[in-house]
């Protein structure tokens, strides 16, 4: 599935929530909606920032998975390209028409690292991480072997406590192996650092973050002295980007849930003490469910449960309401929402943030884009599933 | 998608992780594996186990939503049909040529009332579950429009605390109103216990069966004394089958999980006190993964993480290895490895059982049989994402 998806193939209700035209009273639930207005303020007022501070904004496509949103970002947000976490990823990407694909993570597996060496031939940089010397090797005799050129970073572990080397003796042997190496050009750091960004503390979040920029800077100074300069420094979430600005070190920004918001993020604070979600960034995806049975007067059942959603990071908050409704538990595929006052009735829709948006996507195959209480666009997920 | 999927049309490592033939080593990760010697083991056992007892089984297609593993249920183990939780997906099942199909819960917006009724024209008994009044109209009106007839349960509420009216005389009042509604035919009771089957003790499980079966039989009772019998009273689970089993008032079990297994169900005792994945039911799912970075020699980054399964209910245990390597937490795309004794390498490949089956399926597009080092079968998870 790409951007140019026939919906005509497409029957409501049984493969697609909704059609472009259709009144918003009418989408079958559960799905995922997005408040177009509210998406394209995010998406905009992100690239203003990076636009205003001098960074690239390298939107990250792993939390939406979708070239729509993608081509949103580089047309209206200022992105400069994508960055995503895996090679079936980047290739519905790439094939979806981006010119400029960074894997922000490790490839390691033959036949992964084949069809990675093969993907400049779809006419897009492609970009890749690398935390282990062996690994050079290999991306480069497979870039040899397609007659392509793959531009490859050294990721740093700079707190994330994933993949990424520690030292900068590890940074400085790894770029020079890839610098050396047929078909590979070193193109600088991936350092981002993923364990702070849900802190709820602005200075807590500071402090992991002045800890990685040292260790980065530790770095670019130490390839430049062995003549490696860095093209990229990359990193940078939605609770951090304003740091890794202020660096002087990092030169592209890497956010993605700004765009969407989700209720784990949103309850984050600011510089003033203030969640982001109350007019840093807006709510623009929602789950869109409905109450399905209400026997009891106190308890409303939505169609909504573990299948419309991950709860890894927290249940969804109902958004939009001052009374006590509120989702209390959720099974496979209801959520038990509390209604003391017997507010709702079968067959009413409620609007979830859900608590973390990356694998709440995951799990649909549509977006379906409103505007004005009309459908206005339904975009696929269109990387969806793609997780190898 | 259904069971005559023509795999050609899909790319191994874009878009399926697998195909038939392939060597075990090559599967591309992450992805779903069925060990398919432990399923069909799992599947006759269920089978043998309810012709034994004299109880029909409807096999619980919202677990695997797949019309194979649905097919398998039926040709080796006696199912006699499909239970489904969505209307899109008593349709993926219906379409697939399952010819008894029954949406265990309620369909109360009007845009599915309408498909449910349509959905008799596909050649399949089609039954649904009621907990209001009003329901019943409006399902009784669209089968009258569509000229279909529509068998309808009564859902009690024995203990699980979602859909499902709450006593003998409520069951009785809708029981009545659809026996009365034209083109509904009164099918019985449907009574799932869903709150019960993750605890523990046998002891404990028993002593909630004991109250939920209490309420049934003095439903069934109340419904024949109005000269209503029901053709199915059913429910049960993985957790609890031998208790409906053996209560005199259930004639239908509606097992899901028994087929694939998960940590979280493995972990619950039998009467004998021992785990009920040590003997009572195989691990038949996989989630297979691969080690993509060890730059510390501690811990080593896998490639399931988030967007590869739910942890709703814990996470997942690593399969088959006598060592001290363990799976710790996992972020959108990794999972991150307990390895003290730096045994895995990068490349090398572990067996996940997943903590809970059924929305880990929901995330995959794909199963992959395997047998013997081989994969022997690609089977779509047909009814992934229609939640609708």
């Amino acid at each position: 599935m790409n951007t140019h998806t026939n919906l005509d193939e497409f029957e409501v209700g049984y493969d697609i929530p909704a059609k472009p035209g259709m009144d918003e009273a009418d989408i079958q639930t559960p799905c995922l909606v997005l408040d177009l207005d509210a998406l394209e303020r995010n998406v905009k007022k992100m690239g203003d920032y990076s636009k205003d501070h001098g960074m690239r904004h390298r939107a990250h496509g792993k939390m939406h998975k979708s070239v729509d949103v993608l081509k949103l970002q580089q047309d209206m947000g200022a992105a400069i390209g994508v960055c995503c976490q895996k090679v079936s990823e980047a290739e519905v990407f790439a094939r979806g028409g981006i010119k400029d694909v960074m894997v922000s993570n490790q490839v390691t597996d033959p036949a992964k690292i084949k069809r990675l060496a093969d993907m400049p031939k779809l006419g897009a940089r492609i970009l890749v991480c690398v935390d282990d010397p062996e690994n050079v090797k290999a991306l480069s005799e497979a870039a040899v072997a397609a007659g392509t050129e793959l531009e490859a970073l050294v990721e740093i572990d700079c707190g994330a406590g994933r993949c990424g080397v520690s030292t900068t003796q590890d940074v400085v042997n790894i770029a020079k192996l890839i610098d050396a190496a047929p078909n590979l050009k070193f193109a600088g750091i991936q350092a981002y650092q993923g364990a702070m960004q849900h802190m709820d503390l602005y200075t807590d979040r500071k402090e992991k973050l002045d800890i990685a920029i040292a260790q980065v800077a530790d770095a670019v100074q130490g390839l430049m002295s062995n003549g490696l300069e860095c093209d990229i420094v990359g990193g940078g979430g939605t609770g951090s980007y304003y740091f890794e600005t202020a660096s002087g070190v990092y030169n592209e920004l890497q956010c993605g849930s700004y765009a969407f918001m989700d209720a784990d993020y949103g309850r984050i604070l600011d510089e003033n003490g203030k969640r982001i979600d109350d007019g840093e960034w807006e709510n623009a995806l929602f789950i869109l469910t409905t109450v399905m049975s209400h026997a009891k007067a106190d308890k409303a059942i939505v169609d909504a449960g573990l299948k419309a959603q991950s709860v890894d990071s927290g249940l969804p908050t109902i958004y939009g309401r001052d009374d006590k409704v509120e989702y209390l538990k959720c099974s496979d595929e209801h959520g038990v929402v509390a209604d003391p006052d017997s507010v709702l009735k079968v067959n009413d829709k409620l609007k979830l943030v859900p608590g973390h948006c990356d694998p709440t996507c995951n799990v649909h195959d549509w977006y379906v884009g409103v505007r004005n209480g009309k459908v206005e666009t339904v975009w696929p997920v269109s990387a969806r599933g793609r997780a190898y």
